[in-house]
């Protein structure tokens, strides 16, 4: 079986799945659409914490303690952790996962963090390295503003391009076995804990760079890259968007999806009839007044987790390219006027019956 | 073969050659003891840019370039970049290693991310996903100052334990074969292009906090990190100093190598006849005024690929473990008051005939 395939996509050696997830989030994701399908929703956006930052590293505490207790696993299971955030230095990620004590590659990707981690972690137990690997990914409203804008006391006005900053986090357990329980437990107990999301290939993104300067319109400057990484994805596999159930991008908005569709059809593989956004879906724009969507690494993490992966789980969906997608700026680069280039991390997911 | 072992170690279960390095620094580095020995030594700490931080980026795009060109090759030969900074967002790296348009697996470990990236690429490469890839990593002595400390225009003073900032950037060119020369190259051609520096095992750290809240004591901060993964490397690869020619830790400077050796023989590992630290390799502190030693990204990077691998190459040196250290801290977290956790990269390399 070949494993590296085209440009830029791997073909897992070895079977991986998914086997729990857990997503916690703040007061306002728990008013939205998919409210009802998150694992924890927390009415105190401090998570009790005594700021912003650290309210961030709690809930990613909550989302991996959550997770292992679903599987009933300790964390002594998992022999790596994969982690990010949005933060500078990634700090919520430290404070946040330090505790399990567990090896950990620290991974940035922008927003598109969720899927550099999973691509990696699915890597890496597909080829042996570990039985048992975890993501954690997160991002928080309050603290994005005070890391790249104005203080929310400024009630500065938003344009509609603009994306509002998911507060959650997401964690995933992956694994080569599709059960949680172990060999020594009864088999009904096993069937139980069966997983049907195997994750079979993985693309990873280049940066792309088509000049986009504002940084309030991020759904604009993702696109490109999400449109790169999609066809570069399809090309790979000779497939098709007839091939899949659905293509699911992180936090391009609606501005962003617009750009998206134009120019997958333009680079001659439309995803029209399958296109899905996790920032899209989050929120109601007209009610929670989120203009284009939400965003975030814990956009993707918490909607992908909680809302589009049971569907899989279901066997309703048998094949999707879920599409994590990052804009790469920071307070400094913003400040000195350079562009706002995007990336992008493809991962696929198919129900195993 | 087992792959996995003990608590944190992985055996590569293909080999993994270092097929060329690149270095890339600044003047006070070149001045220092080991200045002759880098590639490119630039008098600008500005390398021609218009910030500290862009400056960044140039290093690393030169670096990448230099490995290239040392090697033969074009940028489509990667299938991977594996890169980070220690900056917000690692902003340096984006427009770093954009140009190169090849996939990017962007990581965060603080000074330890050098040790980080060449973990997961010689995993990657190891594994079969990538016949080629590419790590690099920097930092810059002004653009770390703006980001974590005074401006330098304060002329703060600078406490004993304090360690400089080095602006260099590194760059490794990791391969499956041990020549840089293709398979169509004549056979005296590809000799000489043979790799002697072989990848053998990884060993992945966890954050360790011993509760510094000093950021002007980083050694102390990151020791208790690196003696962790040291000792757990030798646990679980069943070795002893005996073993190695040495143990390189990144930078914990004279402060930190204190009390990692203190540290090591109270867990049972002493590692005191064979440790070297890249931090009190690349200064003379006394003529150059770097207190304690070189740290960020770029010391580790630099001062191994410059320095220490001619020695494994040369055949001098059998076998190095290699531990890039980083200090868990934002200015946020800093400003908030939290502790600074550390955490140790380790990658084992060793000479083959």
């Amino acid at each position: 079986m070949d494993i590296q395939l085209g440009e830029g996509s791997v073909r897992l050696p070895a079977p991986v799945y998914i086997l729990q997830t857990a997503s916690v989030v703040g007061k306002k994701e728990g008013e939205g659409p998919i409210g009802d399908c998150f694992d924890m929703v927390c009415t105190d956006d401090k998570f009790g914490a005594a700021s912003w930052e650290q309210a961030e590293s709690e809930m990613q505490k909550e989302a991996l303690t959550l997770a292992l207790g679903k599987a009933g696993w300790e964390a002594d299971r998992l022999r790596y952790i994969f982690a990010g955030d949005l933060l500078g230095q990634t700090i919520a990620t430290s404070f946040g996962v330090m505790d399990f004590l567990r090896p950990l590659f620290g991974v940035y990707g922008a927003c598109s963090t969720a899927g550099e981690a999973l691509s990696l972690a699915a890597m890496i137990v597909a080829a042996g390295y570990a039985d048992c690997a975890a993501t954690v990914t997160s991002s928080h409203f309050a603290g994005a503003e005070r890391q790249f804008r104005f203080p929310i006391e400024y009630a500065s006005q938003r344009p509609l391009s603009s994306t509002w900053t998911v507060t959650g986090s997401g964690a995933y357990l992956l694994g080569a076995s599709r059960y949680c329980a172990g060999e020594d437990e009864p088999e009904a107990k096993r069937e139980q804990t069966k997983s049907h999301c195997r994750i079979t290939e993985v693309t990873t993104g280049k940066i792309v760079d088509l000049g986009i300067r504002d940084a309030l319109n991020m759904g604009a400057a993702m696109a490109p890259a999400a449109a790169d990484l999609i066809c570069t994805h399809l090309r790979d596999l000779g497939r098709t968007q007839e091939d899949y159930d659905a293509v699911i991008t992180g936090d391009l908005g609606s501005v962003g999806k617009t750009i998206l569709l134009d120019l997958c059809r333009e680079l001659g593989c439309p995803i029209d009839r399958i296109h899905e956004d996790c920032g899209m879906t989050i929120y109601d724009p007209d009610e929670q007044h989120t203009c284009a969507g939400g965003s975030g690494c814990g956009c993707s993490a918490v909607t992908m987790a909680s809302y589009f992966l049971p569907r899989i789980e279901a066997g309703k969906w048998k094949r999707v390219l879920f599409v994590p997608t990052g804009a790469l700026l920071s307070p400094v680069s913003f400040n000195e006027g350079q562009n706002v280039p995007g990336i992008a991390h493809g991962v696929v997911i198919e129900y195993e019956e």
